[in-house]
């Protein structure tokens, strides 16, 4: 039985063209709040998709998840109405000179988008004691952020564009979508076909903030003990391939 | 300058080769307790993992995540001497029958794994007030383990086994890899290459829980609303190719 299960490690390697793919996806993947395009998507694609999200691993094979597809016009209206609200408050909350560059970019994509989906974690969804999430409380809404990012990443293979909107009471959710109290929410996405894909993520092209240094988001055994000995050499490759996702983002014409 | 970040339409589609390098690595990944061998992990296969990881969506392009690196063997064991004294406790949370099947399972492989990774989320890494995390104050949590699940997929790409240890107080995290209280550590992951790789979650083949169909997970417009009119098309989908992962999976001899 355990025999059956297994995979000899000889067919485990994947070929180089498997791993460029997964690359290749990983970094030209992009938040995307502007480009969307009103064709729908197909049945079967959004089924892959889907399946992509429900193979995420979960604590305890919980699979807290759920996937809430939005195509009501009212009520991606409502939704939209509530991030308004929020994304004025959330303005406000910045000083001067942020706060102008903050109110010219475009954060949602609620009315655009053919689809709008919530992916939720049922938190109750394997009874009250699970495997894995008797110590660590949240590891259940963590396993549905894993299915947000295996969505995320098929939806860019397939060519379809997805944006996470987060600037919105969390009760709007439970108001306008109907989801109990006990189920949370993780994020709202806007889903669609895209005129194009941007090379770098829109905020470190706006100046907004700038991608930081690897090697420098790295530490060895213990919290901010850096490059010692033998762990020189992750350092240095780290630096000396910085441009390892470029090789993939450069593969369209920009 | 917009121009010059644009990738035109027709150069978004992925070949079907690509598309297919990415969903054979997310079917195929699998969480690894039990197959680690010794060898070590080679640096440039670190950095590319590590970079994958690094290219994960972020809110506000906050990049809060921190990849702390543990070799040492004394770290190791005091993981594991924490590990152990929650699993105890962890088996007595089950009732009688459960908690037989519990202790038969292997759910962590500190001492085996060549490397631990610790990610974690510096909640102050972009100031106070982060664009995104206004109002679900959440989402950079959520960005750390977006960072995880593509460490995740480019390490099963790469041959490189993960399992995510959750059994743990989470103060032992604090006190034994001198995380800050401000620092959340959000994932302890074991890594290394392997003998095998499961065809199947191992809590799915020993029966501890099933998969969910995911024609069930999904709902349309409100909470719990089924399939209604033009939206049977998609659960008709779902339910016609629910074998689409075992297409990948099946590429392997059982």
């Amino acid at each position: 039985m355990e025999i059956e299960n297994q995979v000899p490690v000889q067919d485990v390697t994947f070929t180089q063209s498997d791993i460029d793919g997964l690359y290749k996806t990983i970094f030209n993947r992009r938040d995307v709040r502007s480009q969307f395009k009103p064709d729908p998507i197909p049945d079967d694609v959004l089924a892959r998709i889907l399946q992509a999200a429900h193979h995420a691993p979960s604590v305890g094979f919980m699979q807290p998840w759920n996937f809430l597809v939005i195509k009501s016009p009212d009520v991606k209206q409502q939704i939209h109405d509530a991030f308004t609200e929020a994304n004025e408050e959330a303005a406000k909350m910045f000083d001067q000179e942020k706060q102008k560059s903050y109110r010219s970019l475009k954060l949602e994509g609620i009315l655009e988008a053919p689809i709008n989906l919530c992916i939720t974690c049922d938190r109750s969804k394997a009874g009250p004691v699970v495997l894995g999430r008797t110590h660590i409380k949240t590891m259940d809404l963590y396993s549905s952020v894993c299915a947000v990012q295996n969505l995320w990443l098929a939806a860019r293979a397939e060519g379809v564009g997805v944006g996470w909107m987060s600037i919105i009471k969390e009760e709007a959710f439970h108001s306008i979508l109907g989801i109990p109290e006990e189920v949370v929410p993780i994020a709202y996405l806007c889903m669609g076909y895209v005129s194009h894909f941007n090379k770098k993520p829109e905020l470190e092209t706006a100046k907004w903030r700038e991608r930081l240094p690897l090697s420098e988001q790295v530490f060895f055994d213990q919290w901010q003990q850096t490059k010692t000995g033998e762990q020189e050499g992750l350092i240095a490759e780290l630096d000396l391939n910085a441009d390892f996702p470029q090789k993939f983002t450069n593969l369209y014409p920009g």
